[in-house]
């Protein structure tokens, strides 16, 4: 169960960061990395901190896209230090714990997403997630060393994750329905902005922060496959109409 | 409050790790730092992990046995990696964080004990602590750094100080934006309905469950009153679109 669970470290720039995060992940229980274009790695910062954890190291998964990292993911969370221009749905590690462990036990793949050392993820990046989680500190020196915030998060997985094991095993899975994936989602706002262009809703020279209201309140619904195919629907012959193909049957 | 809070790292040997505890520290607003006969201190790798907790490693306690650290203390609780020969009282993070907090609130000296980065607290140094505390974790690679525990626990201590305050009056409830009222939900599924059937993709002869469907997406997530006007635009010009403006303009 704890194997659905991945962490995903973006554009790290410390390699002993990577190597502290892989043995936090590791005390834990956890083992999924995936780096994203991280700055130095293999490095041997990173197997001297790791200490023990580099088989984590030696079985991350090194891809160039945030997008490549969530694939095959229905539920990504992740780290913000800051409230945003555009507010989204906020956890703290304890709720994040909560949602993380109860979404892998229905076999879904759940991504922790952290950004990099000094600027974090950017608003694109967090906008891919369904939630953000921020981990309470002292307004006058905010910033957690990246493996600690792994630490933190990690903590509440195996701490919820426990409790569910007191509780009698992962009885809280109701089957839920398959919820789409990260992958099938950017699809459809792909195809949602095209078509927005299209009518004449969304002007690219002005987008403003259309495309992100329209994720944030998709990503609140967790959209399943069944609607996900209606609404790929609904784009594609709205497209179809646009096109005139209405007019063409009245013609005859 | 949590000035009645002090941190108690006993022979620590790298002093990247007192460096680390002390960020973790200040992070989750702990100030008092006490060195039990520390290996190497100070240190230029302590002051790098710091990296801005430089006052807490500045004004950490050197002392030369536990005994002096512990002056002053009225409730002691020492991290325990494992079960010992003499069963003790045995909190999990959590409940450490509660006594803390609760003891520190009535102004009594609260002292969380480490030990030794391979070692720990021997036996003698653990019956010195009113309580044990264990840090669930993966039966196969069980011991954090030493850092990482500090970040544990002190996110803990903050975390109950939190609830504290927030129980005291000041709630950290985000006011959340005003929902579209049930009318305007209503007015949206009736323009939705309507614009489905004029792009063909909903037939009035065989509806199925498609708006059932549809309303069960948007009704999970809760659409606000800007969410609901862009939804309402979206559709208006989804019309416009359709009725044929587009060909009008291609035939001047």
């Amino acid at each position: 169960m704890l194997q659905n669970i991945r962490v995903v470290l973006v554009n790290t720039s410390h390699p002993g960061n990577i190597g502290g995060a892989a043995r936090a992940m590791k005390n834990m229980g956890l083992a999924h990395l995936v780096l994203v274009d991280p700055l130095q790695f293999p490095a041997a910062d990173a197997s001297a901190r790791a200490s023990g954890a580099d088989d984590l190291l030696a079985n991350a998964q090194v891809v160039a896209t945030l997008e490549e990292a969530l694939v095959g993911c229905s539920l990504v969370l992740g780290t913000s230090a800051r409230d945003r221009s555009l507010p989204w749905p906020m956890l703290d590690p304890r709720e994040c714990g909560g949602k993380t462990v109860e979404a892998a036990a229905t076999g879904q793949q759940v991504a922790l997403v952290f950004g990099r050392e000094h600027a974090g993820l950017t608003n694109d990046e967090l906008q891919r997630c369904h939630y953000h989680v921020h981990i309470p500190s002292n307004p006058e020196f905010s910033s957690l060393n990246l493996a600690a915030a792994v630490q933190v998060l990690a903590y509440e997985v195996r701490t919820a994750w426990l409790a569910g094991q007191a509780a009698g095993g992962a009885s809280t899975a109701a089957e839920a329905p398959a919820l789409a994936t990260m992958d099938e989602m950017e699809g459809f706002y792909k195809h949602l902005e095209a078509t927005l262009v299209q009518i004449g809703f969304l002007d690219p020279a002005n987008p403003r922060h259309l495309m992100a209201r329209l994720r944030r309140l998709f990503a609140r619904s967790a959209v399943d496959h069944t609607e996900m195919s209606i609404l790929r629907g609904i784009l594609t012959e709205t497209g179809k109409a646009v096109r005139g193909e209405p007019h063409k049957r009245k013609e005859q």
